[in-house]
């Protein structure tokens, strides 16, 4: 029997999702409570890596197991031995060629800027400050040209190890409430940092602290030209979408409607 | 010169507004600034006195100087030494007869309750989890009973030293938004425990796990009545208001008159 669950978490105390020697992951807690439930020797396939401090309020994971039990005893049985800040929030019995990661057919991020003269004293660990006048109608206007199928190698990491740069972005949103602005974007597949190094160099061209275009630093295919990797503290992955067929509701599936519209 | 400051703070790291010996107060690190600054020994007065992990929106507090310097120094000089949990956000010359505490006719709380089946993974530090099937109704219904003037005898800790347990509420405002309530007071002033008594008790009614009303609560003037202290880190001080001749304007002003209406 193959389980899928959907689990949200605060990420600012773990190294990333993905198990890591010497490092304590949400993997590695997420398998170690499973298997304390389960009795078996459990690795999960999971919809998205997020790095260290990277928030996720539905990311999805999945496992084949022989326990059978109620949806409501997995969740608090689960949750129970979870550490405060993961919490697993629904889950689903899906056919045995799902698989959290390959599956998914569009990723939504939602990037939150706290654009104020004073430093953000609630939400340090949720937001990235930037303390200068931001020109929202700039903000939107250069996002749109992320819009559509591009060659992103101008927004990777480095240490991307992503064989094909080529991602389709279907959708990218700014909204604006008090002083917050929150960049949302969804796309078929992200590469290493692409989500921070799109916000960071919105940022930069908003203060003028480059001169191009997104357009042209698509074209140019080379990170130099685009701007900040900004911190992970902003970031939330707000999940993964999947053939309807699946049946896997997100505990967000309102807010990913909303910004289609 | 007499000098008054707007102050908000994320309370979580320090052991109350009030200086202690052998605890980190944010009366002891504004001092250390101020003193830092002027050369001159100094002791602030303040609007109220906040609880271990009790936030601020907009306390102030006030000193004398022989220093002359533009607002905007001030408040950069006082910022760039503060933890990065305390900022002062206005400056205002007042006469000499203002004093924070003894000036203020009126001091605003908000409470936020995060009620939800699963616990705050991003606003535990902000917020007192129940999650139990709330009855807005009830609570508003309770609520009211509370304004006007009364004796709060029920409604203080043990330890309260204040003289007079008559308090006038003025206004109290439940609003909802998500999994988030908020119950805002306005009353001339407060006695110690006072909002988190009040809240603790509407919560305990909505339960039924407190069988009598808040008004009946209120006759009996006696503590164990009431329901439980609910934690600190949920209580948010809006602040104080004083007489228009101070011309004292509170950054958050727009939310106290938003609880007016």
């Amino acid at each position: 029997m193959r389980l899928a669950f959907t689990t949200e978490y605060n990420g600012s105390e773990f190294s990333g999702f993905q198990r890591q020697k010497n490092a304590i992951s949400i993997q590695q807690n997420l398998e170690e409570v499973i298997e304390k439930i389960t009795q078996e020797k459990t690795v999960i396939n999971y919809a998205g890596r997020t790095d260290a401090g990277v928030h996720a309020l539905s990311q999805v994971f999945d496992f084949t197991t022989n326990i059978e039990r109620e949806e409501k005893n997995w969740i608090d049985g689960i949750n129970s031995n979870l550490p405060d800040a993961i919490a697993v929030t629904k889950m689903f019995e899906v056919p045995n060629d799902f698989h959290s990661r390959f599956s998914a057919i569009e990723r939504s991020y939602t990037y939150i800027v706290y654009n104020s003269r004073s430093k953000p004293l609630f939400f340090d660990n949720y937001s990235h400050w930037d303390n200068n006048n931001l020109d929202l109608n700039i903000l939107s206007e250069q996002a749109k040209m992320f819009i559509g199928e591009h060659d992103f190698s101008s927004f990777r990491s480095s240490s991307c190890s992503s064989k094909n740069p080529i991602k389709s972005i279907k959708n990218i949103k700014i909204e604006h409430h008090g002083k917050f602005i929150f960049i949302s974007i969804q796309a078929n597949a992200f590469l290493h940092n692409m989500v921070r190094i799109m916000v960071g160099t919105l940022l930069d061209i908003a203060k003028g602290e480059i001169n191009l275009s997104v357009e042209e630093i698509l074209a140019k295919h080379d990170r130099s030209y685009a701007g900040k990797t900004v911190s992970a503290k902003g970031l939330f992955f707000l999940g993964p979408r999947y053939d309807l067929k699946f049946g896997i509701q997100s505990p967000v599936d309102h807010i990913l409607d909303r910004l289609k519209r």
